[in-house]
């Protein structure tokens, strides 16, 4: 497999494997299958299913997914299923004491976006998750902040919430290519010319205000979402105007 | 009920009514009741459930939740399920041709954000979803976007995928608190404050134009992630260095 095949199966659908690791119940297997569909994931492994396969009633409960069912693939192993992924996740309820690298299903689309190849997200069993020898394969590990007095939630919500992030990514990175995004560069210009009309200006005062008050400045703009770039040319129009009409 | 008392209801637990508008299924419901937990919500209203009340279908599937399915609350009819409601939300799988305002499910937190006293989340019937007499009753319509070609999403994950942005939400605005969040007044002032330096300069050159760039200025500012009020001060120092330093 290319790597530029690799990157652009990943950018062009932000596909995942989803891997059931010893599922029990047939109907949260067809709920998974559904909610995948839903959020366009197809690709389902399920590494030793309880009551075996095919499961009539995970095919029962997917309703009109049951092309993932049908389409999924069993493996009695875990070894097995992940041998042709790159990049590993694992999901669990809480924060394991292990070193790992952990993100929030919030943060999962940009990260995902940093992961090159072919990626797969695990999930446990419904009684007791994954073990720490499973989570101990994974690259890196996702967590689903709920009431931590309650923190169980159902295999198939947890699988739905994970799709749901991955698709409402995969959306506003749609959004923004149409968008004409900023670059890294663009950004900079502007920082360069503010920086530098401020600093005509005396505002930074001394070196370590400058450091201080630029940084904090850079960290404002920074965080406005899915910046264009002709919205930068507004910002530096307003400098222009700002800074170079004459009061007097 | 005063309205001192539902703000802070509202504001402090993000607490709504899951009301469900004719279930037909047990196992739905309890799935409902276990992934409300999950994310801090407890009041779960059914009206008109199929199959009656109480349901043991629904009490085995909720598992650690029966404490949502026994105080859930039964109505012959949605209009005394949501008499007392102050703000109520439908939940719709498209866009309907109606004239609503609509949120996505991804700006449900901020939008329920600026609700006052009680509010309500209705989801229809497994088979139908809502009926647009029902949706009439709503003052704004959710939607959860999803693959167009298979959008019918399991109703137990739309109310899941609902209530964990309202979680996440009110996650956010924990955090933010802490960091001392700029209000819409502050942003406000600082808005009147550019407009007012730059219509001096002559930037805006005619009414239409000042329509059309302060519109795009406010929509670059509004998308920047927890604003705090010191970071809007910043901003302001910036504006007074530059408009009032004199380059002569």
């Amino acid at each position: 497999m290319s790597g530029i095949w690799c990157i652009c199966i990943s950018a062009m659908y932000n596909q995942v494997a989803i891997i059931l690791v010893a599922p029990q119940l047939g109907q949260n297997i067809g709920a998974i299958a559904r909610i995948m569909k839903n959020f366009k994931q197809s690709e389902l492994r399920i590494v030793a299913p309880r009551d075996g396969w095919p499961n009539p009633q995970a095919e029962f409960t997917s309703v009109g997914a049951i092309d993932v069912i049908q389409n999924a693939k069993i493996y009695d192993d875990l070894e097995t299923a992940i041998a042709d992924i790159n990049y590993l996740y694992a999901t669990t309820a809480q924060v394991r004491d292990m070193n790992k690298s952990y993100t929030t299903v919030r943060d999962l689309g940009p990260h995902y976006s940093t992961t090159r190849g072919r990626v797969g997200i695990m999930f446990g069993r419904e009684n007791c998750g994954l073990n720490n020898d499973e989570i101990a394969k994974a690259n890196s590990i996702i967590t689903i902040d709920t009431d931590p007095e309650f923190s169980s939630l159902n295999i198939s919500h947890a699988v739905g919430i994970v799709c749901y992030e991955l698709f409402d990514h995969r959306t506003r990175e749609d959004l923004g290519n149409t968008q004409d995004l900023a670059t890294k560069e663009d950004l900079e210009l502007f920082f360069d010319h503010l920086f530098d009309e401020l600093n005509k200006t005396g505002f930074f005062k001394t070196p370590d205000r400058y450091k201080h008050m630029s940084r904090n400045i850079r960290n404002i703009f920074s965080r406005i979402d899915s910046l264009s770039h002709n919205e930068v040319q507004t910002l530096r129009g307003v400098i222009v105007a700002l800074a170079e009409w004459d009061a007097i």
